[in-house]
């Protein structure tokens, strides 16, 4: 026997699923967890909602950033290898913030929509409708002249939205949900966009109302990129056998409400949820 | 001369104005205050939106009351005679608790809002309108049976009216806002209400929507029913040379979002407000 310095991992020891952790304002962004398992199906997650503070889209980038720090913090404290920020607005205007401070990868939302928007657009003219607080930010328009400079982009915010899917008032055939996203979608109607961006997680509960309002335009949910770009960096699971992730749920307001609604979002059922004050 | 002991003021001088705070989540109190300064034209106020955490009608009694017990105790700290909750939401659930923790008179928006709907009712069906915290709490149905027993209530949650009235979108012969209106009240309708309380600060911006899907119906705004509770605490002021009160407003966001609608809630221009971190 030899003494060896350091750790050592026998060859055969199983590894350790990797721990994902996910961050958002609410809700929404088990749309986002909801493409992360589907691509990802051994990792485990833990998932962090701050319904105590929900909606992050109103507010400033100081306060956005700052909420967005604590509840980073806490998720690192129960040992995540990355962190995925659902929230289009906290992807927006804390990121840098966020990466500044966190020792493992950070991934937002807003640059994978943009890459897969400028990749789809065919006239170049490309919509984004998201929060105030996303919209103001210009994170997507920046991000899109980045990917493809020259691209024209048209964006709106759109605030009634989230209180629409909240409510499980998105029937396309339902009058108020019509006139609200044709009210909000006519500026791109108008632009003759021929891609749009769905800049908040919410919005792909609106997404047939939103594809009626605007026909023939492609629709670019950034969750399934995020999870593709996840899926890379993380690698192939050691094998088919490797057991299915176990995921937590973790919320800043009392879990009822949150409970009530995650199902929907997330395309399975959530069965608990911790409530920790960070 | 006599020797006195203890503090007197001589019978000239110059009494100083009450000083009141008003505290709500976000801009919706306003409406209140305009009330308050109506009434009491020579009182200081100190208004403190709590913007960064708005709004509370969405979460739960001990989150609401954490962030009111907060918030209270900042304006205590600026030497305040008297609290005004004109949030509904907090006034709904946690008005034991400031008035346990506060040495200072507190006044809330539930309690006058009832008592003004069982003075107006005559037919004795009373519908409540508000959040879905505040209506889940049955603090409206409770202070209508204490103020008048065998009560008819009904009472639904709005959630689409906050943000159509922070988006503007009040005017009637909106398709838009007829729809959102006529779907919430057609409860209330159908159990032919005669008295309706506005049980939210945001909706007295719909009053008029409102009334079109419920003709005939009286419509209580609590504001005034406070105002005239607060003034009758707070007695006449000394003289009609008493001058106008001074007027301060603190936000917990930061004051740019709150400065662009404070004018449209308050009746009066609002030209700042401070950042405080409470």
């Amino acid at each position: 026997m030899h003494a060896v310095s350091g750790p050592v991992t026998p060859p055969t020891a199983p590894r350790r699923a990797p721990r994902i952790g996910i961050f958002d304002s609410g809700v929404g962004g088990l749309t986002v967890q909801r493409a992360l398992l589907a691509a990802l199906p051994h990792a485990d997650t833990l998932y962090l909602g701050d319904t105590a503070r929900v909606p992050y889209g109103t507010k400033s980038a100081e306060t956005v950033t700052q909420y967005s720090l604590r509840t980073a913090r806490f998720l690192l404290g129960e040992g995540i290898d990355l962190l995925v920020v659902a929230c289009n607005t906290a992807s927006a205007v804390a990121l840098p913030a966020l990466r500044q401070a966190l020792p493992v990868p950070v991934f937002g939302v807003v640059e994978p929509g943009a890459r897969a928007a400028a990749a789809a657009t065919r006239g170049g003219r490309v919509g984004v409708i998201g929060t105030p607080g996303t919209v103001a930010s210009g994170a997507y328009q920046a991000a899109l002249q980045a990917a493809r400079p020259g691209l024209e982009v048209v964006a709106r915010a759109c605030p009634l939205f989230v209180p629409l899917a909240e409510e499980g008032w998105t029937d396309p055939a339902d009058e108020v949900v019509r006139g609200v996203v044709r009210r909000y979608l006519a500026p791109l109607a108008a632009a003759a966009v021929d891609t749009l961006v769905l800049g908040c997680t919410h919005y792909p509960l609106l997404e047939e109302a939103i594809a009626a309002a605007l026909p023939g335009v492609v629709l670019v949910d950034s969750a399934r990129t995020v999870a593709a770009e996840v899926a890379a960096l993380l690698g192939e699971p050691p094998g088919p056998a490797w057991p299915a992730g176990v995921h937590r749920f973790f919320v800043t307001d009392a879990p009822a409400r949150f409970l009530a609604v995650a199902g929907r979002f997330l395309g399975r059922p959530v069965e608990a949820a911790e409530h920790v004050d960070v």
